[in-house]
């Protein structure tokens, strides 16, 4: 595809999703920087229901379970590669529920063969290990360099013997032109699958296809490549496609983003060649920017030997299926090198990221916490599933006030916490068009923001997942930025607030590595005023 | 480096092996098609003793061992960085024997954690595997599923307690820029080490690793690039310092190899850039070369329409390091393919390949029968490594008469061997200066080449080392080629005996297999009158 096919590809506001053939081949794009919400009109169209439209046969199911079976157990490989082929050709054509049922009946059926590990237990058991050391002078004795080599074979049957079978099919069809693709999205179905029925062996089978695909995408692997508007077509494609953050809307938005006082970069496999994995979307600017107005329409850029940051605005994985292979985490390093050997003059590094799950947290809490002060049982009540139980007044004493006397025009409700999700929850986002309203609910938006960010935890880590992308990666918590994002999306999921995450040259992997020991969240001093800094050790204002 | 760069390069016969530097961060040149015999120059200069004549104190070592210890042990992935760099540098300035202790503690204080593994296999056992089938169904119980689940987990810690410690430092390099090409360079030095001492520990500990480098260098993150006069003078100087089987004396050489009715094909990882791991040479020809005279000095080329015939002349691996990975069968494959496509009109796939191990393998047989043909003990002498202690007559009667006839102007022996091998012995080759001589040496040379090709074996697979790597990869022996080489490589390593092996399509994958599975050899008609095929039931003619 030329040029002129990609400004009509961009007039018809092709997105992967609205094309069939495409879904069933490939599940909808990830988004690291964002977590799906409701309301994301992409969400409807995953695979489940499309792929049950297209009916399958009792047949068609088993000519695909036998070419996989055949994919496995055979050892011819010429024809192999046409067993393969058939195998991802008739998986595709699967529906739902088929692919569903191959992929239990490769967890369960092909896993390990226990009788050969017990059998080999046996015999590691019988064995001790010959005495260290000894092997160290070179005149060793042929008896003891022996009965170490039979205690080196023991363990290594055993670890090969630890490998389920499946991983055949792994390795062969990472082997096979296309194959690293087909098991991303492989691993795309069974994320779906396995966020509807949690099934065990379907579990074991993910974490041992996700290690794989871990060391095949090593970042040794991957070619970092600046994407620029010289790029083929067919790849700024995939841009359009992919961007997940601030959606691409015509051609010179696109122009914009590969062009002067901007960077994109992504990450390719050689194996998945014009579709980088991973891309990020770097704006030169002279000062951390507040607003996502500020990054996609100043105009004209500033010249670049005045920037001294690079602001991070978007960052966008294209592989579902490939989530939790932390790919962004070596992007940002490498890229925070080349920027810096290219632009010395650059020494701040920082996101203007959205904060996806705020609004989702907030609205449930004050939806509990305002049930619980008027006394109701919410043990039922589905609504809260992330906040506490016990029952606390989210509003200070003055938010609740001023809430009180701004709102009487607009809407009642039992209590003041009823009062702001009634004011959030209102269509249209009408809150955001009073003047008076957003200046009442400015403190306490802000407020429970940073404590969302900073405090918020689910199994130690932040509960926002853009949070934890960057906090894992090594980024401070800089700033919030109130209405920095007035879109629909933003409005919807952050109320408009936008969060800055600086990387701090030299400070990365101490903030990473105390991050994921400790659950540890560095921020600056203005943010930390917002939280009760005294009473979590787990946050270091700056 | 520019062209003319190239040419000075050229000019100083500059190989790899001239720069002591060099060598100590990059072992000699592996050669696929080509076993390195004595004779061979490039031989004199590896290893150990170029790295001993750096005197290395105890500090260094200890150094070198303190940073690998952290190398595996620590945490913060950026201070690592610098780590590695401490860890690959100050490998290359240790002596051959500082490396060897390094290497040897490795293997031995970085393998497993074998009271973990225990203790891990104790609550294995502890476990019943819970019943088959049961999560197929939706409705599963939460205590089975949940007894699975640990299950699972259990088996998933086993799999991992079994993997050595030093895999940390393994993976840790080759996400480490340059890492993978220093581990095939730690590896080839195992190699030299295994060579010298079969030590189990650090056997286990190569075996490791070849299995890790065998992962990380799946085809899939290979890209076959064709070498052409338009690549850059640095990729084309390893081109001219790798070349082991035919070397480039001058730029026209290397010039014609990549021009008209020629190709040159590698194979390139992002990881090691601007350096093929392996490469292949091909000759677009009208039939089957019989000589490297008509590859290498046939002027002008045919024109490429003419080609009915891809002759590959030489195959070189550039990483001694990545031994027993066999790159070359995925090469040969894929140049196949591309030919294929390329050229319909090219319909025969063969070779002209160097029989390295054959002059060595006749000499030494000579040497033991003869002197067993005369009742003397053999017992204690080493001449004979390879062949049999029971007495056998290798030269037929009426090779034996016309020998003895010929051979009286030249030399004495005490019988047809002994005559044979003093002939085959002399200085400068003067057998091959005598038309007599050449007349009555053609058919034993020929004959027994013809055995030691499709007869002598080791562990089941050919004992010369190119006709293993070509039979493994689905070829077939398909004619022996009198005076091919005359060169003084030639004549020592094969008596100037070259082969054709052919790659027919539609039987490589058949013939790999069962030369896999059962040391099958497959080989023409004329070829297989040489030996007695009713005895060889290994042996198919076509």
């Amino acid at each position: 595809m030329n040029k002129k096919g990609l400004a009509i590809l961009m007039r018809a506001r092709m997105r992967p999703n609205n094309d069939p053939a495409h879904l069933a081949r490939s599940p909808l794009a990830n988004v690291v920087n964002q977590t799906i919400s409701n309301s994301n009109g992409s969400q409807s169209s995953t695979g489940s229901e499309k792929l049950n439209a297209s009916s399958n046969t009792k047949r068609d199911f088993e000519l695909v379970r036998e070419s996989m079976h055949s994919a496995i157990s055979m050892s011819k490989t010429e024809i192999l590669d046409s067993v393969l082929n058939d195998f991802s050709e008739g998986y595709f054509r699967l529906s739902y529920e088929n692919r569903r049922n191959l992929l239990v009946q490769l967890a369960k059926e092909y896993d390990l063969n226990r009788t050969q590990v017990r059998d080999l237990i046996k015999q590691y058991l019988g064995l001790e290990f010959p005495g260290t050391g000894s092997d160290n002078v070179p005149s060793l004795g042929f008896a003891e360099d022996a009965s170490l080599s039979a205690f080196y074979r023991i363990e290594r049957n055993l670890r090969h013997s630890l490998k389920p079978m499946y991983e055949v099919l792994f390795e062969r069809l990472n082997t096979h032109p296309g194959g690293l693709k087909f098991l991303s999205i492989l691993r795309a179905d069974i994320l779906s699958i396995l966020a509807e029925d949690n099934l065990a062996s379907l579990r074991a089978l993910d974490s041992y296809l996700k290690e794989k695909l871990s060391t095949w995408l090593s970042p040794a692997a991957l070619e970092l490549h600046q994407i620029t508007w010289d790029d083929p077509a067919s790849l700024l494609e995939k841009i359009v496609a992919y961007e997940a953050v601030h959606p691409i809307s015509n051609l010179i938005d696109l122009k914009r983003r590969l062009g002067v006082g901007r960077r994109c970069f992504g990450y390719l496999h050689p194996a998945i060649p014009g579709e980088p994995l991973i891309f990020i979307e770097v704006a030169l600017m002279k000062n951390v920017a507040q607003t996502v107005q500020e990054v996609l329409w100043d105009d004209p850029p500033i010249p670049e030997c005045d920037a001294t940051c690079a602001l991070f605005y978007s960052i966008s994985s294209t592989q579902p299926g490939l989530s939790g292979i932390n790919l962004g985490k070596f992007l940002i390093k490498r890229v925070i090198t080349l920027v810096r050997k290219d632009m010395p003059h650059i020494s701040t590094f920082a996101t203007l990221s959205p904060i996806p799950g705020y609004m989702q947290w907030l609205l449930s809490k004050l939806a509990s916490q305002s049930k619980l002060a008027e006394g109701e049982d919410v043990s039922n009540s589905s609504a809260d599933r992330s906040g506490s139980t016990f029952w606390e007044n989210i509003l200070e004493p003055e938010e609740e006030g001023a809430l009180m006397d701004a709102s009487v025009e607009f809407t009642t409700g039992k209590n003041s916490m009823e009062v702001m999700l009634n004011l959030l929850t209102s269509a249209n986002h009408e809150w955001t068009k009073s003047d008076k309203l957003l200046s009442v609910l400015k403190a306490p938006l802000m407020r429970l923001c940073a404590r969302y960010l900073l405090q918020e935890k689910k199994r130690g880590k932040a509960l926002d997942s853009v949070a934890n992308f960057h906090l894992q990666n090594g980024a401070m918590v800089e700033r919030i930025n109130w209405m920095a994002d007035r879109s629909e999306k933003g409005l919807h999921q952050s109320g408009g607030i936008m969060v800055n995450y600086v990387y701090r040259l030299g400070k990365i992997e101490d903030y990473s590595q105390s991050y994921f020991s400790a659950g540890h969240i560095h921020t600056s001093n203005d943010l930390c005023r917002y939280v009760e800094p005294l009473k979590e050790p787990q946050i270091t204002a700056e």
